[in-house]
């Protein structure tokens, strides 16, 4: 039993990462759906009345999500996986805070099949997959398989086969398959969904999206936890490989895959790689195994998506830079501009004594008006001091929803196809930095069907 | 005499713009320099002692630089040209407000042809071109071979060919010409460049440059003014139409052209175009000639450009969108981030007591500190209290330049073929929209002569 191969690839790291970034296979063609595979675009499935749920990696992000699922009612948490144990034991005794019986709770762990164990034994209603990016798609499609719902940490699979046998199995097993996307929970994004959809700012033509987010520190670690493993992508690929943050979002204003329009068509450029070899030579001694990689994967990379009604999108990912956290999250229409990093609006004909024209920002305190006029019902119902629920954070907010998507019984607010769509910017732009920017076409992961699908409507 | 079809297009416009838009002649391969033309990297001319000056186009722009010219010694205005016989009135006023002697001024107008006899008849050292785009080339052109310095608005030309034909003419005729990109002399930009000679924020990777400036309501201009011409280039021609603003400044950040990199390739999406329908719709009469036009260009272009070293930039245009103004100004390195609209800084391990690191921005009155250390030389000589010379805005500051470097026979701060690459961004875009974002190779006008040409350093 290797425990290094399970969660973490430092040991895989080179050799099967490097694989993903040389990948020739053809972008599969369109084609008519198997008959044995049913559209999943607004998939409802039988309401559960308790939400039996199961966790594969308990690292910092699989422990927050059980926190938040450990508070909600008509829940269970009926097993617990990951490659460490003490991952579990810290895992109870937020189970235990959350004053739930753990008595019945299986934990699977040491070894790299211990979760298909516990997958076949424990039979969970969903299952929250948060381990690192080569396992999503195996732990996901194994989940659907053995008959859960699976939720899945971004970004939903690491390469656009992966993403069709995700669909392909879900559309099969008729089990959601949520890549949980938890920015489209955060504030600002829900009122932005909110104002695009009431026609603040017209016709949409114009978004931006990024992951900027200055994390060499994670380079730290070097054994266990995300740095280990993500270090090697870095290392081996060259393109956006965290696209979803950002692009989830503005995706969803634009009704992306959902009735009015989809994506169509993307180029890319990376920067020289220069920030981790950096770090690495001024934090580790010369003979250190980070000193060692050749870092292949460009500090910034800058992709350009074009989408069937001809919108355009900017996607941007640095992980490397020293500059300051962005999202960009802006979109532009004939009748204004919302934008973030900092939270910004500006109308034709200015907002209500706030501004006159759209020459100026509706900026800092002037915010307010903005807030109590467009926060999305959804913020402003798991907020409200009444209800006291502590969910207003993006998680909270994300968790709450998908249990009680599940149940009452209705579509989730993201699709197996969005998630695979949002993820497959990481390739096509790999595959548009390799031929020096030349345009990639999107996967149609719905076959067509993108167009009777409704738009996300979180009805409150 | 056609009035009408001399310093804008009214009734040029359709056909004579459209062709531009659907040209489709190969671009220029690089080839050896013919042997009577010569480099002019970083030509000097003989020093002026007087600058003998004629204009061309005295509307808004031309009319603010001949007011800027006047103010400086050692200069000497010997003509004017513009196909209104009243901006020559309003710029003799100029001339008289400045204590200028204009009885020898000569005046050239109501003809399309009266620029022509100006040039042959006064032979004035230096020619400053204000017209509108489609009149650069040909008064560059013609203004070097009779004997004069051409100083020409942005964009420098409106195709690769009439930018080829500018270069050539300039490598026959050992005359400057200069496309006046102003926003290199803006204070921010100034120091900008000042911060990256000095390396403040290490290897230069990445740049983004914009010019978007809602400019709706030059469509009021129907008969004369900038608007009476340009709405034809909106209508149909769909790219990034007016590029330079944004990109001059950090192309010399980055010292494309100049030794160091130069451009290489472009991709380029533009959204669909809706913004200047709208307002036709809204402001005119269904008969108005506004409204006959279909606007084919669309409302935001976005290009990336990779460059030789494999750096990127991300260059937007917008004049249609609401939304406030921003040439973005940005530039990103290995160890910190410069930006503008609003301006703000981040560099790795904090500035000065201010920020501890790159997390935060230093921006508001913080950015005093930054003033106080990183000001440019050239704008401190120019602002100095005790120098009072009133030129501190970037109009001023560049008329300086020009004057100074030629009375001092240096090189100017701004190359032929500096205004020859910036401007090709739109052909090059234009290309890439109609080919549904094929990559599009920068042709260089230096015929490789860029790894000789020193990087711009303004000595003050």
């Amino acid at each position: 039993m290797n425990r290094r191969s399970f969660l973490h690839t430092s040991t895989l790291s080179a050799a099967s990462i490097g694989a993903l970034s040389v990948s020739c296979s053809p972008i599969a063609a369109l084609s008519d759906r198997p008959s044995d595979q049913t559209y999943m675009g607004d998939f409802a499935a039988k309401p559960l009345e308790i939400v039996r749920a199961a966790f594969i990696g308990l690292g910092y992000r699989g422990k927050g999500h059980l926190e938040f699922f450990a508070t909600l009612e008509g829940t269970e948490v009926v097993a617990l996986s990951d490659l460490y144990a003490d991952n579990i034991d810290k895992s109870l005794e937020i189970l235990k805070e959350a004053n739930r019986d753990t008595e019945g709770v299986g934990r699977y762990s040491g070894s790299e099949t211990a979760w298909k164990q516990m997958l076949s034994e424990v039979r969970p209603d969903v299952v929250f997959i948060s381990t690192n990016w080569i396992n999503h798609a195996p732990m996901a499609i194994e989940s659907m398989r053995s008959g859960a719902h699976a939720f899945v940490e971004v970004p939903l699979a690491t390469s656009i086969d992966e993403l069709w046998d995700i669909v392909n199995t879900s559309e099969q097993t008729q089990k959601h398959c949520m890549m949980m996307e938890n920015v489209n929970y955060s504030r600002d994004e829900l009122m932005f969904l909110n104002m695009c959809r009431k026609g603040v700012i017209g016709e949409l033509l114009h978004a931006e999206a990024a992951y900027i987010h200055e994390l060499r520190w994670q380079m730290e670690e070097q054994d266990r936890g995300t740095g280990s493993w993500r270090t090697y992508h870095y290392a081996h690929r060259n393109g956006n490989l965290y696209p979803t943050h950002g692009l989830g979002p503005v995706a969803q204003y634009m009704n992306l895959a959902r009735g009015e329009d989809q994506f169509r068509r993307l180029t890319s450029f990376s920067t020289p790689a220069r920030g981790r070899a950096l770090y690495a030579q001024k934090n580790y001694p010369p003979d250190h195994k980070w000193n060692a990689l050749d870092f292949k994967g460009g500090d910034l990379n800058t992709s350009l998506i074009k989408t069937e009604l001809g919108r355009t999108i900017m996607v941007q990912w640095d992980e490397t830079s020293p500059r300051p956290y962005t999202r960009h999250n802006l979109v532009q229409g004939t009748a204004g501009i919302l934008a973030g990093f900092p939270t910004r609006a500006a109308f034709d004909g200015g907002f209500e004594g706030l501004t006159s024209d759209h020459h100026r920002w509706i900026q800092g305190e002037q915010l307010q008006a903005l807030y109590e006029k467009y926060d999305h019902p959804l913020y402003k119902r798991l907020n409200s001091a009444a209800a006291g629920s502590g969910h207003g954070g993006m998680d909270g907010i994300m968790m709450y929803r998908i249990v009680e998507c599940l149940q009452q019984g209705l579509p989730l607010d993201q699709n197996v196809y969005e998630g695979a769509l949002w993820s497959s910017v990481t390739e096509l732009s790999e595959r548009s930095v390799a031929s020096d920017g030349m345009p990639q076409d999107f996967v149609d992961f719905t076959r067509g069907d993108w167009k009777t699908t409704k738009p996300l409507d979180i009805i409150v």
